[in-house]
This record gives structure tokens, C-alpha cells and sequence, in this order.
């Protein structure tokens, strides 16, 4: 699976990449991450990618030309299955969402900044707009981090241990249980004792009644789905 | 505004605190980030920081001991005001939360690895537990620098044009109008003429209702309450 990234600030989503599952997950050749600096793609002199709002008011706003020219190039290459801008105001990203683009094969990305990006690159170039959560970020790159975090994470072959991904929060239609590890006691905070008491069908019952009441208490939403 | 974050990975984050707005503000001296590798504080001869969960199962969980020292370290430094861990069983961040953080002194953030974190890490240290969205994730890095951003740009003096943070989208109660710059035309593609008419009345007006039209399309939910 390929992921094109167009950000204004390509160096800030180096570390990000290089750690971690998606940095092995590039090493396996699974994925293949790509970033590219929408300066290059700039078409004035002073290589600017914003300007002012057309209408007044405050803040910059990326314009179409640049965009236009990088995915243009990226689309005569290869098809891709969606062009995503990242944005506040987009569909709000769940685990579902995750799960489906898991299954595409070339995903673009578009990072805005300042204002917002020319309406018309949303318009004419994006399928898909998504949200990380309702607050406001500095630009799209930590989201853009975000998604392709959670999207390759589920690739087969990422995970060393398959069942891992499959437990997890949100995977199913419960929060997780508490986990604890040694020491098992620790100044005087104990591990609870049926964890210590080999006795396999009564932990699965004690892990399944902890998640229920802390999916009832933290988030009573999602049992009622 | 200081905050401290404890991870087992903190080149991961060395980019994204050292771009953009976050790197203006730590220049400016408005905010510090200090990120701490919690495989210093580890007790054992492999300097590891998890283990297998008692009761067994998949994965494996960060252990109380390297967490209790770093912690304990930081706290006989300075007074903190949370200690949050991020989770994505906790609450949802929205701009709310972000407002109130971003009038605190001291943040220590904890990120989680793997299946988890002890659950006495969460019971007897953190004070608040943010998730900033429905989805998994490799760890709580990410999600990290997502509230540090979103907490910074809101600190007096960290965004060049004072109004642009008030006049995002979830500060108001409306999502963004759509904005556009030049070319006023671009390979037949217009900008809305009202734009370009200098009526400033009447592009307040449009815009607002272009604003409400797109939450009552996108997201209604905001509307409602």
C-alpha cells in the first residue's frame, strides 16, 4: 500500500515515519510512505504557496495552483483510490474508516495550513475529506500522521502478533480491560487476584465484565449502537 | 507553559516539536517541551520497560516501576496540574479541553505502547485520561504532539494573527466558510463573484451562510446543541 503525503512541511513528518510500526512497516516493504514538499511544486518566483483570502479577513489561504501541479504529476503515475484532505470539518475518523482504507492501494493526502486551502482544490481533486477530531491544529501533517498510523497498522504482516490488533479498543464493541504486569505487588498496590490465579475461563469472565463496565461507564455510546 | 512527556520513543517526536508553530513557540519562550525516554528510567539490567500481562493473553504491557521513578522524579521538581495519559479509552479532546489546558503551567503527558500501560500507572498517577479520537494507534506519541498542538497555538503570542485562532472552525459554533485565493480564474474554474465585489457586508452575509449551510450538511450535531 502507497501513501503520496503533499505538505508545505515535509520535515515535520520525518520522525514520525521512521519510528516505530511504520518504520518497520516500510522496511518490510508493506508500505511505502511518500512526502512531498509542495514548495517544489510552487509556480512564482518567490516559490509562496499562500496568499490573501479573496474578500478580506484574516489568515492565508493556500492556493490551487501548486496542489493542482504536484497531484496531477502524482495521478499521470499511478490511479489512486482516494485523494484525502485532511480538515476539521471532514468525516470524523473511526476505527471503521481505519479498517476500510486498510484495503486500498494508493491513498494521496493533502496537508492544508493557515486558513485553509482554495475551496476549488477540494472541489475538483479530493474524494474524501477527513477529521481527526473536533479541535483545531496547526496543519493537516499531524493528522496525515495520524491516519496512516492507524491505516497500516492493520496491513497483514505489520503486527508481530495478529491477535494484538484484533483485541484492541474499538475493534470490537468494548473498551479494553485494565492490564497489569509484575511486580505484582508494588509499594502496596496489588495486581488483582484472579489475574494471579491461572484459572483461564474465569479471567476471560473478569476481563469481559472490567471492559463492559468501563465501556458503560466512559463510553455508554457505544453499547448503545 | 511547560510540558513534560514520557515516552519510549522520543525521537519520534523530535520533528513534529521542531517545525511550524510549536518550534516558533518554544523560540519565543512561550512553551517548553521537554520529552523523556522512559527507557532511562528503566530498573532492570535490559532496560525494558514491559512485560507479559499477568493472566496472560496477547501483547504486552509497560510495567509501573520505570513510569513511578520518571514521574516522581518530575514531580519533586515542579507542581503539576495534570498528568495525563493518552488513551483512547479517555475523554474525547475537543477545542473545550483544549481551552482549558492551554491556561495550565504544567502538563505531563504519559504515552502508552503496546496493549497498555499497568493499570496502577493510571490509578494512582494520572489525573486525566484524553483520547483524541475513536481509532488505535501505535502509541500515545502521536496523539501527544496532536494536544500539545492544539493547546499551544491557543497560548497569547504563539499565533501571528491574533484573530485567525478565534475565527477557526469549533471556536464559533460553525464550521469554516469555504475560502479561495488567486487566480480569480483558474482553467475555468471561479471564484464566487461576491468574493471579488468588495461589499464587505455582503461577504459577511454570504459567508456566514455558506458557514451554516456546511455545518448543517457536515455536521449537524453542532447545531443541535
Amino acid at each position: 500500500m502507497r501513501f503520496d503525503i503533499i505538505s508545505v512541511l515535509p520535515g515535520l513528518l520525518e520522525s514520525p515515519f521512521a519510528h516505530s510500526i511504520l518504520q518497520r512497516a516500510q522496511k518490510k516493504g508493506l508500505t511505502e510512505i511518500v512526502v512531498h514538499n509542495l514548495r517544489d511544486y510552487a509556480t512564482n518566483k518567490q516559490k509562496s504557496v499562500d496568499d490573501y483570502p479573496y474578500g478580506g479577513g484574516s489568515g492565508m489561504v493556500m492556493g490551487i495552483e501548486p496542489f493542482a501541479k504536484c497531484i496531477e504529476m502524482l495521478c499521470a503515475e499511478r490511479e489512486y483510490d482516494e485523494v484525502i484532505f485532511m480538515s476539521p470539518d471532514g468525516e470524523r475518523l473511526d476505527q471503521g474508516i481505519a479498517n476500510e482504507l486498510s484495503i486500498k492501494k494508493n491513498i494521496m493526502i493533502l496537508c492544508g495550513h493557515y486558513k485553509g486551502i482554495d475551496q476549488r482544490i477540494r472541489d475538483i481533486f479530493v474524494t474524501r475529506e477527513i477529521s481527526i477530531g473536533d479541535y483545531v491544529l496547526s496543519g493537516g501533517e499531524l493528522p496525515a500522521a495520524v491516519l496512516v498510523d492507524a491505516v497500516v497498522r492493520l496491513l497483514p504482516g505489520v503486527l508481530n502478533d495478529e491477535t494484538s490488533a484484533l483485541s484492541d479498543s474499538f475493534q470490537g464493541e468494548l473498551l479494553d480491560a485494565p492490564v497489569y504486569t509484575r511486580p505484582a505487588d508494588w509499594k502496596g498496590h496489588k495486581v488483582p487476584e484472579i489475574l494471579l490465579s491461572g484459572h483461564e475461563a474465569k479471567i476471560n469472565e473478569w476481563r469481559y465484565e472490567q471492559a463492559l463496565e468501563r465501556t458503560k461507564k466512559r463510553r455508554p455510546d457505544l453499547l448503545a449502537d
